[in-house]
């Protein structure tokens, strides 16, 4: 099975488990709205190359870890439209849940996203009871306060924001758990992963400025300009547009050097080029050539 | 120590992981906001008390997950008291964070709150891994889709309500996980002890109800006649005051009888009767009889 199959399959079975005739049946729609049709599945297809990479022998670990950190990625879209933030109508070419359905469904269908991802690693790992803690705290560290996602988006409730800070818990965190539970989920010490999913989420953020700046609205399935409306940094700002792909590519030189000694590391270096060669829309990475 | 000072120790431990100088500070203080000075800990204290009363072996799982309980219920608090669901002003008798601090904070200390429940789970069970995949599974259980504490508020949204199936998710899960919580904590067999934890649940649910339609606001720390402004069902409304309080003692007898064999099952009787007994406050439980 190809990697983007196997990640649908898993997201598949844990959405699945949230539909029952006895649960409420428009929640059970909105986790799906969430889910599916999918982005790029970015993190879930860094976490499987860095498993594969790993040896991956134990791909239910794997698929559900994969899994998990997608589901924790759509949490954090759909509060991140909600009203209260960036009070966005459309997500991944479609309306968000808050439109779609209204706005308590997308408060609680980010709540059991979250849940459903912690769920979804605890089912996983009956075979490999000890694999399931690192991928738990990987987890959480990524996504909770004080360094997580939750805790980057809290900067902006900060009358002096830590840019610093501010981006690596915002994307950097959850770049660093894809690579550091991929190799947690196939047995192997994942610390020394952190450094390649540091650096992917440094030039992930840089892309999606460069995007916010000068990307179509329609290619992109969301409005653009919204760092300037919102008064967001952005680095396309604070380094123009070739200073920002300039960066965005020794990053991606960087990430592609730190890669650990394992037994895939060769195809996983291309992987990774291929991957963050797609970062950019074809026309805006011609533009800022 | 006391099993309230475990509870409020293991929270200690649970909130100042959250606490960094890299984080943010606002979100730190409405975490904190959020869990202390608590309510009445019922969650985990009866968590404790089925953990103490299966032998309570590894009482540092038995804290963790006492803690993680009561995170996952102050978690469904703050955002039950967003402004798109119940609007509250106040809770415990304090500002609703939304008020203390702002909206998008309320809805990050929810999220940070319910991944920091798993985390707690995770870092507690080094010792005991096997233990771990059976917590994570009650808790997620409990809080997601599609019968846990998200779905029991989900069901707000349907045009039509499944009373039984709203009850029992939006309290009843809760209560449940409690009880099998404990167990596995201890290493007991959980599933035996959902119905004790399904009984209380009900039990508390229909002495919330009657506190909602007769209690002293300022006594409860939030406003009252909540359910007839905001169209909820209420159990006084249905079986009238007598009739509530009727179904509630019957309920706890019924809990009482329902406990498995353990060691320590006729002190946790006794315990179980104690705490149902603050259900309601004084003047209400006299009013009833």
């Amino acid at each position: 099975m190809g990697s983007g199959n196997r990640i649908e399959a898993a997201l598949e079975v844990a959405l699945a488990r949230a539909e029952s005739r006895s649960g409420p049946p428009l929640l059970a729609q909105a986790l799906r709205h969430a889910v599916f049709p999918g982005g790029q599945r970015i993190r879930p297809r860094l976490c499987l190359s860095v498993a594969m990479a790993c040896g991956d022998d134990m791909p239910v670990v794997t698929d559900a870890a994969a899994a998990a950190i997608e589901l924790l990625h759509c949490a954090s879209l759909v509060h991140d439209d909600l009203p209260t933030f960036d009070n966005a109508d459309t997500r991944r070419g479609k309306p968000t849940i808050h439109k779609a359905f209204n706005e308590p469904l997308a408060v609680l269908a980010g709540d059991a996203l979250i849940v459903m991802a912690f769920q979804t690693l605890a089912k996983s790992v009956a075979a490999a009871p000890d694999r399931l803690a690192p991928l738990v705290e990987i987890y959480s560290e990524a996504v909770g306060a004080p360094n997580g996602i939750c805790a980057g988006q809290a900067w902006e409730s900060e009358p002096t924001i830590d840019l610093v800070e501010y981006q690596r818990a915002k994307t950097g965190a959850l770049f660093a758990a894809a690579t550091e539970a991929g190799a947690a989920a196939a047995g192997h010490p994942h610390q020394a992963w952190r450094v390649l999913g540091e650096a992917l989420g440094e030039a992930y953020q840089i892309a999606d400025d460069l995007r916010d700046v000068a990307a179509d609205p329609e290619q992109l399935g969301k409005p653009v300009g919204q760092d300037a409306t919102l008064g967001r940094p952005n680095a396309v700002q604070a380094l123009g547009l070739k200073g920002a792909v300039g960066r965005l590519k020794r990053l991606v030189s960087a990430a592609v050097e730190s890669i650990p000694e394992c037994p895939g590391r060769a195809p996983l270096q291309a992987a990774i080029l291929e991957e963050t060669g797609h970062f950019l829309p074809k026309e805006l990475a011609q533009q800022a050539a």
